[in-house]
């Protein structure tokens, strides 16, 4: 350890690793490169030429991450034009905004395939700042931002040519046509779609995303989806939007259940609540906040107001039934003409919004206090239940030697009050101390449009 | 046989008796009551005081039956409103036209439960005329009239409690609430159905109505709820209009398939087609002639232009493969403000259009020889294999001995040329010759409007 | 006056007789037939046989009128459908629930002309109760229920020939196709709807119903108009929304405003207010009180919301610069399903609605209090000024000897409370004493649905 | 004139001068700088040094005017948003796109007037090249491009904040709210909007845009915006979409009629065309080919369609009875998207639609000829008439000494086939040879779209 330039050591801080164990006071932890090399105590030898941070009474955790993001998430028909050939830095705008706010990792769910492959694999040669991005592409067996399962006014005021081109760049061979294909079609067309582009996960549509109470795929059918993926060693998760399709989905064995909590006009069935509890299923369960849910019950509409008391419902049964949960947004970041936009505005103005990307999280996190979730028990859900549901924890999800050095720094202890995670003092990504004040380096979405 | 005043005797026509054997020429068919008492030839002795039809020449065919009829059809919202209060009317004189035109058994598929059961019961009463109607009632799983299945503008011109007790009388509990329901919940609600009305057979939504693509019930749910169809004693049919859709109600074991010929924007597959040929399921299938299919190409609206000439391969393909096949119209009787109905017009406007009570049938016939399927085959399309699949066959389907005496008396050969169906001489109904030219005998739907 | 039998005196109540002048105590009213013979006090001779009603610590004024109704109001398709081929008894019924609320005469501004003539005429000669109808038929210039003036959705859920069918009962060849035409067109239209019909005066747009800020008619068009109307005997009034409008129509010389308080997004100009109240133009005031005011404020939806307070804010100044007001409702009937309908919902479940018949008149006195008109101006908006607007003064508006005898027996002294005009104790028409209990004799629009 | 650096003649062409005198063959025309400095025979001297161009079998008109273009054509919603931050290039594209097809001025009548001035004085200054700009900004009485005048649909899809900022950069103060304001609000506005920019000349709405049979100003209104526009020496035009509104247009002494041969539902009154013809009033008649008013016929959605016939036989109308016409298109430049756009696809999908840009004068020109028009007076509707109307006559019209060279070099004689307009050898403007190849010097709207 002669040239110790790419040395890194935080020291003093209590440590909290993410694995569940006991904090550790007065930590010292030694990075080298991207890696964590150490984890000792004050009397761990930090080499020569390090950089050294001091945190006595502060707080380490691990990167935070969020198992559901769009990073491209301006899908309204002026905003898919406004952002027309600029995907890929509102994508990396969108990665920024996240890092900066102390998630470190973020995989996206739902978003054009080819510009998230672009932008990941740049920040991940370090060409670009932002959190790293693990993504699926498409939900398989929905259509694009213009169609049917999403805007669908969309093809009211944009050329037809123009729309589909749009929607191609999610769909990609496997949007809502899928439903009309025999199995065998649908397994072609998923195995084409793994083939053809390099996403980190799948992602597949149990039931519908408008017409939420339709279920997508037969049970056949969904399997078939799942083993395309195992095959392919991805890992194969359900937006899962009903009991009945939730039922199917865990049947197929999907490997992480994209908000169970979404069981539209009913509860949560206890049977499945049990079955996801016993069988520790990753849960992306949509944790809101009590304010949230006040400003729902006052101001929402229906059949969405009531749905939302449901779910309430069922993340109160999620956390009291010992689930495994995984912290889950939605979130995006939005342009500034979206408070009085006729199609968005709802969502925005919404108190505790947990779909703002960059504050989501924080929210999730303080919701999971009020649903008495244990404070230990919700970092692991902002972390290392994260990295395990989607296979990537040999790298990523907790404080320990090996792992890739992402960790916050924080001034207060974030398991004695939930909104300590916002005490954010640093934030450190494969090794490197993230610049927050320069973040977003390139405003796109957040940029001021001018009058 | 003393007293032979209810006694009817038809003698020397030939005798198409829809079993499939060869015709009978210069038969005798003698009635007593409302059956069927003795078939021979010339030698055969007549009763004394029997009425007699002397028919050397003429042929003679059991009543058709129409596999899938909405007997109350003005479900658009001003037609509901129009004619609230007047449901029996509007379905007894529905099944008069049928009656007139030579159908004398129709099975009701959607429908208002309660005024369905008083005049199927008036009319096997004897206290009105017309076909004998078999129903379902509603379809399990979907909305009534005003709901998104169906005509959600209603919703935006309707009171929202007016809208939802038109909706009641087809929903009565098993409405499209029951897509969010659990197993469980779905077979209670299935039971309780069962178990407060008088239906005749059962109907379920494989799939969509309105969003053909998506898939309504599990397979498991499937399955139950023709288990308890069958528990119950009733056959159960389902709703199918998706390729997958199909497959799950195959696998569920459904007794019938309506419309298996729909299936959006992909053809039937192989081996869906295979299995219904091999396992002989009655598939309902909507023929249409090549004038009506011309028009659609000319006139159709998208999607349902592609699929409409997607169903026709599918028709043929069932032809040819030996599918067993029943003449179904989905059809009903429209008001005068039909052809210039912004929500109407389209179906009326069509050539040949398959939905006309009284003509659809002829139409279907005709269609089947267009289509390729031999005359003896379109001739039980339309009787005997009805009778089998919804299991009425002891009584109805054929000219035998002990059936109930429902026939036709033809003045033209149906086998030489399916136009010879309209070739309507005498249309017999449980034994009684209807006065065809008294029918409807109260006009309703076909009132003309004041102006 | 041998034969008193059809002679009514009532003895005893203080009279307001409507002309202005001082309550006259413990008056005696001496009716023959239908008109007052006689007026005096304790003194005056009642004739032997002649029906005394003993009214002491009473108060009698004349019967109230209601210078804007609609006694056909249910004009949503829906309804349409519902009341077609009901029209006179739907009117009927209206007229029964003014008289009953002590609206002795109405003048209906909207309306189906052949039905209006059947019901009035029949009132007149005694074949009906209910209150004395005048009515203008169509509105020149505008469209039927189903146009795009009133109720465009209409188009999009009736078939075309029958919404036509609707809406030319309205029309009558003076609909909104006028807008195209030249003058010489307008006049030779405005002269055969005059010549074919029996209507009681004329009613035309000067600016748009929808549309309110723009203008229908030209001034020269509407001078003819105004001409035509006046050539033919009758009085014409104006349908007016904005303030330019408003101008244009005083120019023309119309004879009476409709609502020109409504003067959309700007106050009404202080040199029209001026005219007005200089001309002392009849000013059909739509008055609201503030619990309506305050009730808009918080449900009211934009731009409505916005004009109505406006609008009070021109009532305001009506009445501090005392123009000449009358009462005036919009007023009609409105059938059980309208709290929940989605085109009615609003404006029914608004508090202190000035559009309910039977109810608005009260509301609208009350208004009249709370923005300060003087009792006995108040008085006179709804009795004298409308007489003598529409030019029946002769007969109508006071209680005067040669009048025909309309009047209220109040409880209380109206003066002194605008809400003792509620006290009804007796209504008498053309010296008969309504059986208020008994109406509507016949229930149609306020009939309970069938469910 | 020693040196004639800056000097060009033509040589040997036919002169049709545009003044409507007999042409002059053989003609040479010198220009010097950005004038005609002489125009004679074989004889005439050309400076040494001077550009010479020898057009011998060629012939000179002056450069074609079109009384209505709009240089910002992309006001969907989409294509708002689109172009959004480009206006000037925008105009300065569809500017280069008229001067290529020989529009060497138009006349913009309804725009972003910042945008619009910015880019006519970089032409004027020569810092662009592009037809010579004159504009009104917007229509008064009009919304912008989001309003329910024009695409209110925009406002289902777009921020509200964001919509009013575009529309703000047309409505400028004088927009549809105008409609509510008294004749003394209108002065001041409209006194206003003049002070505060540097349009060329006023437009104001006498009638609807969407509502075309309304009034949108009456006639003192109307009066007084023209003399508002007269005392600040500009001319002042009315957009005009009925008969009556045209009247009043006329009474108002607009100087100019923007498409008086649009008339809605009737056809163009014979006393106003008898007054228009009397006076000498400029009609900007929007002429088309009968190959659009077929394919209008075939393809026309109603009403326009009938709209579009009846103002064809206005155009007759108009021409045959000797009314002063003006070539009109109403053009614009459209982008990639637009012939599968549901909002723009009629339009441009139309044969011989007369509203694209750099297309439509030819198309006026082939009309005009085909509703017998002489050669002669269609040239001078193209030139002279236009530069009359809009008060530019001093400089612009004719090819004549002292006016600004502004001349098109034809191979074919105009005079003898309408068609040869087409036949475009040299475009010169202020003395300048236009390199037509160049133009567009930059793509924007005629961009290809990425995909």
């Amino acid at each position: 350890m002669e040239n110790a330039s790419n040395c890194l050591a935080i020291v003093g801080a209590t440590l909290l690793d993410g694995t569940g164990v006991v904090p550790r006071p007065s930590a010292t932890i030694l990075v080298e490169g991207e890696r964590i090399v150490a984890i000792g105590d004050g009397s761990l030898e930090i080499p020569r030429g390090a950089r050294r941070i001091d945190a006595p009474g502060k707080y380490v955790i691990t990167g935070l991450m969020d198992a559901n993001v769009h990073l491209f998430y301006v899908n309204t028909p002026d905003h898919l034009v406004r952002y027309e050939g600029r995907y890929e830095a509102v994508i990396a705008e969108a990665a920024q905004i996240a890092l900066r706010s102390g998630v470190t990792t973020v995989f996206d769910t739902w978003g054009p395939r080819a510009a998230l492959t672009v932008v990941r694999d740049q920040i991940n040669r370090g060409e670009r700042v932002g959190s790293r991005i693990f993504f699926a592409g498409n939900i398989i067996g929905l259509g694009g931002p213009t169609s049917a399962d999403f805007f669908p006014i969309a093809r009211q005021v944009l050329g037809t040519a123009e729309a589909d081109a749009m929607d191609a760049r999610w769909e990609q061979g496997v949007g809502a046509d899928l439903l009309w294909c025999t199995p065998e079609e649908v397994r072609s067309r998923v195995r084409r779609y793994i083939a053809e582009g390099d996403q980190d996960f799948l992602k597949y549509a149990g039931s519908g995303h408008t017409h939420m109470q339709f279920i997508a795929f037969s049970e056949p059918v969904q399997r078939l989806i799942v083993e395309e993926a195992h095959f392919a060693g991805l890992t194969v998760q359900a937006h899962t939007t009903s009991p009945e399709s939730l039922r199917m989905e865990i049947e197929a064995d999907a490997d992480l259940l994209q908000h169970p909590d979404i069981t539209g006009a009913a509860p949560l069935p206890p049977d499945l609540l049990e079955r996801m509890v016993k069988q520790q299923l990753p849960c992306a369960a949509m944790f809101v906040t009590q304010r949230y849910l006040d400003w729902n019950l006052k101001n929402g509409q229906q059949p969405m107001k009531s749905f939302r008391q449901i779910q309430a419902r069922n993340d109160r049964d999620l956390v009291a039934a010992g689930a495994r949960l995984l912290l889950t947004t939605d979130g995006g970041v939005l342009p500034p003409d979206t408070a009085d936009h006729p199609l968005l505005s709802a969502a925005v103005l919404a108190e505790d919004s947990p779909t703002v990307l960059g504050e989501g999280h924080f929210r999730w996190l303080e919701a999971a206090a009020e649903l008495g979730l244990s404070p230990m028990e919700a970092l692991k859900a902002g972390t290392s239940n994260v990295a395990h549901a989607y296979h990537v924890a040999e790298d990523l999800g907790t404080v320990e030697v090996g792992k890739l050095a992402d960790m916050l720094i924080l001034d207060e202890d974030p398991l004695t009050d939930s909104r300590h995670y916002r005490a954010l003092h640093t934030v450190i990504k494969g090794g490197i101390v993230i610049d927050r004040e320069t973040l977003p380096t390139e405003r796109v979405v957040t940029a001021a449009l001018s009058r």
